[in-house]
């Protein structure tokens, strides 16, 4: 049994994270750690669910009262490392799903980590048919140089590419000389036809109404292709990989960047 | 029984219609126009099937000792044009894979066809896949407005978009407001990442070597999604449309100009 | 401007309907007919919008009290034929999204609808990609005869093939010639896996966790495959149907059974 | 520069590899043993390509009087296996695509390769695309339990599964509890309509004129979708694989059986 404590219980992802934990016979919530509501118990609390759960305030005094292996931490980068250094001071493994964290606060609570001989894992992205993608794609490119990027979202995103277009391109140019595709001599007759070009790869950004946020990666050899495609439909899909990093963080004594690492 | 003449047999697509019309039981080839080889049967001919079949130089000679109902017509433009006007002189029904073909070319040609009361087919593109892609893209886009088309090809390839994807675009334009789609203020990171613009619809040029002819055409919706896609493996993908087009012009008595005016 | 009073509006497609004819501007929403809460407004009621439209429990004497052009029925078959003849009645056209007509209920309510010169629509199915791709099927099996059937669904479905899989493959029935695909002497190493038959079509279910409603139609023909699919996120995708039906039953003298029969 | 000798130079494999090894700055093609044409050049033979090397009959001859340090053998098993063996003698490693070799036969060639720390590569599949497809396969069913696989070829194909569907299924049960997959109370309208059942796992066969070689692994989770998928289109796909073999051979001093194990 992992006993786990959640920070950030109302945002979308903690509300999620409150239903896997519950529904996973081998953990159990200890308790939720909130901005407000100290000293109700979440049934209590609307917008929580109706949970025998105490919530607390302050995670200093969490710690103190209630037994916890993991904490799912689901905040903000600048509250996320401030409870990481509690939670290594309790002899807690923190498992944090946060953007923003520089190489500087990476080191330094890699650092700690390696001295408590604590798990840790700091994940950007939990959707784990996303980072099995992203490592496939690392792994095809040692074996097929040719590779584009298609990615699909809805058309209220702002940006393009997308940051797991831009991210899976970068991992394929770690094992991957830079290389020109295309025809050297090839010419758009219609300006931007051959998509953005990252380290001579392309990446297409389709937006259209009613997608969700959907991936493709295709590689070309001699008479071949290899397709591999990631589909995400709602919020739900990041769950298995909070629940993966839960049960991982258990058996590490070191800092982990990316739970890309722990896949093998 | 439908009798049938072609011209450029040597050629990649002449071969390939040799041996459809060879294969197809209510079809039979009484004779071939080529530049060179008068008075040889096929059979004599380094590079032809071994048919005993005769060989033309002069498609008015052709015509007055052979029965032909329909002519193949798989030379050149220029030549087309003239082929054109001696089958009609003869009754002979034209079924022309050729492009090139200015308005006022066709305008002649109808013309003529109108006042003999003769069927003919000119077809840009005889794969009834594509065509069928096409059509379908148009009739959608009357009731999805949201379009992108992703059009993939092997590298050797110079031009992007791809003409298919170009007409596909046209198509859709004829039945579709223009329509500036995606968030509009969404921005490139990664400059050509949204692909090139056909008023408002986005087209993508994927290139990798070992592809063949690809393309795929998304409808996004409130809640769902419409893809349309054709592959084409090699050039007998052409050869039901021909079929087709030999069939149908038969029971034509004006000139139609697309396969895809010919499909209900 | 078309007037829309809308029966059974706290359900699943009559909440969505709700939504939908607030955020179109030609239409305006009348009223709601419900089972219950006669006399309130539509805000005091809990779980419906926060809007000041009347709610009625009888529907004869809504059409005597409001002006409507189009009453949208989302209730079940035996009411929604009731709800008909009372809006022919009062000159209202139905659009109705129910299943469970018999063919005697259709031929009824089109000879009603035809002496009265008012349109009607009873639509199984609203999303109108799946039409769009049952239609497309049907044509393009007209020139490409081998085709299969993939659809896909999360694994809480119960029956396999999907009911829109077994549409599909009997639109396509209507224009094809029965034939027995693959090769004659294919076998099965493993039972089951080419799938179901159906009049020489196969039909192949996947189920898996995560998929919401999707569905592929592959042709294969000489060199080439055309893959028509469509993808189902979530319920929303059933409104531009139904506001295409409304718009389109203004126009309408007759009772059309089906969303494909009004798309051209 | 590694020394190439290719046995089996005129099947249709054979003379891919010939290309391919001429094709290739660092391999070099002494020597070819066939069956028939002993002492000839290959140019002087109908059917080889028009290269100054020369033919033998008999491999021990060939490799008394040429270098070689890789033999590319893609006869049959029987002739496979003695072929090992006489180049085992000389010092050569062998890259073996022949399938049908038993369990003793690949005990006792991978002893004898041990002895002499030879490397040695036996594979029944070259397609690199495939290769990854599976291995990918495996490594995602670990995180992913519920996947299905739909395989797809042209209409000529007798057995159903293919050989390699049933081998990426074997591979993911490597890994993989047995589960049965769908809702416990499903049932099939149309007998077969849920495909064939490996371990729980679902097989899809598709038979269509046109379409090649084609698979895809299919895996669903919260929320989410995988798709891997592998297009072979012709012949040419597997020499990637085999110049893969040729230079990792050289690295290895054991046997290995099987491409996925030399992909890392």
């Amino acid at each position: 049994m992992i006993n786990i404590v959640i920070a950030g219980p109302r945002g979308n992802m903690g509300k999620e994270a409150v239903r896997m934990v519950e529904k996973e016979e081998n953990f159990q919530l200890k308790a939720v750690v909130d901005r407000k509501y100290q000293g109700f118990l979440m049934k209590d609390v609307d917008g929580m669910e109706p949970l025998n759960v105490p919530v607390y305030e302050n995670m200093e005094i969490c710690f103190q009262e209630v037994t916890c292996d993991v904490l799912i931490d689901l905040t903000s980068p600048e509250v996320g490392k401030k409870h990481m250094l509690i939670a290594f001071n309790h002899g807690v493994r923190p498992v944090v799903g946060t953007t923003g964290f520089t190489d500087q606060d990476i080191e330094e609570l890699s650092k700690i980590a390696e001295e408590k001989k604590l798990g840790a894992i700091i994940a950007p992205n939990f959707a784990i048919g996303a980072i099995l993608l992203m490592k496939f794609s690392q792994m095809a490119a040692k074996y097929m140089k040719d590779v584009e990027i298609i990615e699909q979202h809805h058309d209220r995103k702002l940006d393009a590419p997308s940051g797991t277009a831009v991210k899976t391109a970068q991992m394929i140019s770690e094992v991957r000389e830079p290389k020109t595709q295309g025809h050297p001599e090839e010419s758009e007759q219609l300006k931007g036809a051959r998509g953005a070009d990252y380290q001579g790869m392309r990446i297409h950004s389709v937006r259209l109404p009613g997608l969700v946020a959907h991936q493709e990666v295709l590689f070309g050899g001699e008479g071949q292709s290899l397709k591999l495609r990631h589909d995400s439909f709602n919020r739900t899909s990041f769950m298995p990989g909070v629940k993966l990093a839960c049960e991982t963080v258990m058996k590490l004594n070191v800092l982990v960047y990316g739970l890309d690492q722990v896949i093998e």
